[in-house]
């Protein structure tokens, strides 16, 4: 991109009139884009730790292909002239000062731990693509208010527990959580350079950031099928998991007539199509999902007389969730009664649901326009460090197109233009929000 | 039972027309019925090898406690006057000559095997009830023209394997199949006394044997509930399960849209629904389950690509059981359709009915009813060995209720005046098949 480019993109920010946004003085910055080459240069490089045989990287947090991946970065925010440090969580943090002595820090960032078998860019897109941008300031010798800190937040696939262990309490006891490594979350933490001991000294409380943006590649298909350049996140979406416990009474296939049976495993079907027709049966994006079940005794011969599954229902709106819930639970006692069966519920996993700042999701939206790249504004049905980051100061998130919408898979892919795109709008919106007063 | 009463019931059964059947004309034997007080202490006795502190028993096959239940078994055939012999399958017989010397045995009995924490009825009853109208014809120096073997198969739980190796061709790999105790096939038999090399010494073929009865409880509640006292089985039903394999695509629960899922649970809920629906959808008896699922990748957050499970049919028509399954195929197809999954089956047990002899079935009847007993025709549901004797001679079975049709459980019950009116009728039973001639 040409500087001559990139500045009409930063008046254009600056044009824009945001509600509960004043711009300061200074902005917009002559800038010029992103290096975006050296940016794809860096994910295929990073793709080497834990590179799969089929493709793809298992870079399971804790793991040694994790601490050679995060070595990688830590050395990409130094040539980009950050100061790298590591929390007492294990975050690394690539920190450059602002003007303004008493500005609070504009966050960004994201993750490069992955599921097993996973992508390349889920997670490392985010991360470098923030180095980028903090290269392209530092090359350009742009100054900013705000102190900038990228973030690489650690075991973001393990429940973002990075980003969640600097916005919020937590015990030894849930700490004693083991990863998909086979390590513990302190463990792990004090296998990445931090101190469990000294975890408040990591924490950031509401009001400490002036703002975070994450960029990250849609996880779903809705831009790469709608041939849209960039979404801008509403919101990650609430989730709510149950574990789904259905009586009836085991009996003998053979000698038990259907009438007198008490199948659990029925009751389980008819309870697994309702999920799907009530969370259906309503226009929205909620989704319902029964991804786990287990017959008992689970043997060909034998009517199950207990089934176990579960239920995990997801929307932006957690009235919306609690709603569908409801009428799950009453359907579900009709269900029961056709043929003497009973459910019990236990939620064993609860995320309310976090709403991107409004004021941010402006800036994004801004940013993408000035660039002449189309737009999408949409629900993150997956979870995300940002969530987290709510809690401490006004979050936005930037997606990118995923072709075919695959994530967690080898086969997820972002094209390097989408990826160039993506880190361009998050430089204009960092800057837009470094020029930014809140309302 | 008073002797004369007895005498009255076998020139009941003798004056019974019975189609295909005509009785030799040294019947009926004027005989007393079976000592019911000793049967149910035999039951009482015997229920002490293998007994579960909630009650019930588990006594595998070929464990200690099977071995202890096979000795006493044993003792208890030597008091009743019979020839213990253990053929090299590992089954018992107590033989007891008969008068003409070129007569082909009449045998009955069942096993004393049972599954784990099972009950102490099944198997145990017909064992022991043919013992006691082997002791009882013994007493009252009863001759009978055919010799009489009374039989203890062994490992009927795991699979029939007693009788299915005295009445079929079996290959060493085949009898290296772990029983629930944990040894092979062989190993058992070795360990009974048997000796797999010799097999074909205990072999039995068509035409062998001059008939096969088995007393055993009902393990539905059809007798029970209905106050019958005696079952006479029309036949064990055929018996055919499926591995079922539902593929779809697996994808993330937050991300993909309802109407975007390839969700092979989903299509596994409609299966199973739809099995239910095929099955119950004309009259008659056949039954079909749904015992075992298991999905993949099997976690809350995870769209399920792929579920496994079983489907069973079962019916004394073995052509109702092919035309359920061509629907339920058909039917898949179209579930499949609906959200771009596939359906494949793999068939993995095969068991064609067995017809109970319609003349023993006669010869059942006629012994119950003049001893002022009610009766029910029905099928089998559960697999005997009686299926396996099938291929070697005319078949009957007779049932007694089971208290709630409860089975393979501790709260397995039947009523001991139950048990010795089931003994009386297999004592008639044996003597008119005694004194029968099949025409």
């Amino acid at each position: 991109m040409k500087r001559r480019d990139f500045a009409r993109t930063m008046a254009a920010v600056a044009a824009t009139a945001l509600p509960g946004v004043s711009l300061h003085a200074a902005a917009p910055h002559r800038v010029a884009g992103v290096n975006g080459a050296r940016l794809n240069g860096w994910l295929s490089a990073i793709g080497e730790f834990g590179r799969n045989p089929q493709g793809g990287v298992t870079r399971l947090a804790y793991s040694d292909t994790d601490l050679a991946a995060r070595a990688y970065a830590m050395q990409l925010m130094r040539d980009a002239g950050l100061d790298v440090v590591v929390d007492a969580a294990g975050n690394i943090f690539g920190k450059r000062a602002g003007t303004d002595g008493a500005a609070k820090p504009v966050i960004f960032g994201s993750h490069v731990d992955s599921v097993p078998e996973g992508g390349n860019y889920d997670g490392n897109v985010g991360t470098l693509a923030a180095i980028e941008v903090a290269r392209t300031l530092g090359e350009q010798r742009i100054a900013t208010r705000h102190p900038l800190w990228v973030a690489c937040w650690q075991n973001e696939e393990g429940g973002t527990w990075g980003s969640e262990l600097v916005t919020a309490e937590s015990t030894s006891a849930e700490r004693a959580t083991i990863a998909r490594s086979g390590k513990s979350v302190d463990d792990g933490i004090r296998l990445l350079g931090g101190d469990p001991s000294r975890l408040a000294t990591a924490r950031l409380h509401k009001g400490d950031v002036h703002g975070y943006l994450e960029l990250h590649i849609e996880q779903g298909g809705n831009l790469d099928r709608d041939k849209l350049d960039i979404g801008i996140v509403e919101g990650i979406v609430g989730l709510r998991e149950w574990d789904v416990t259905i009586e009836g009474f085991a009996n003998h296939a053979g000698t038990t007539p259907m009438n007198e049976r008490r199948d659990a495993m029925l009751a389980a079907a008819r309870f697994t199509e309702m999920v799907n027709r009530v969370v259906t049966g309503e226009p929205g994006r909620q989704v319902g999902t029964v991804g786990r079940i287990q017959a008992f005794p689970g043997a060909p011969n034998v009517v199950p007389g207990r089934v176990t599954c579960t239920l995990e229902l997801r929307d932006l709106d957690d009235r919306k969730i609690q709603r569908l819930y409801d009428t799950v639970v009453a359907e579900s006692s009709k269900i029961g009664a056709q043929n003497g069966t009973t459910f019990a519920f236990h939620e064993f996993v609860t995320h309310e649901s976090a709403l991107c700042d409004e004021r941010v999701r402006g800036i994004i939206g801004a940013s993408a326009r000035a660039l002449g790249l189309t737009t999408l504004s949409l629900p993150s049905g997956a979870g995300h460090d940002a969530q987290n980051l709510a809690r401490v100061g006004p979050m936005g998130m930037i997606f990118i197109p995923s072709v075919g919408g695959i994530s967690h898979s080898p086969r997820e892919f972002s094209r390097p233009q989408d990826i160039t795109n993506g880190a361009n709008v998050l430089l204009g919106a960092v800057l837009a929000m470094d020029a930014a007063s809140w309302a």
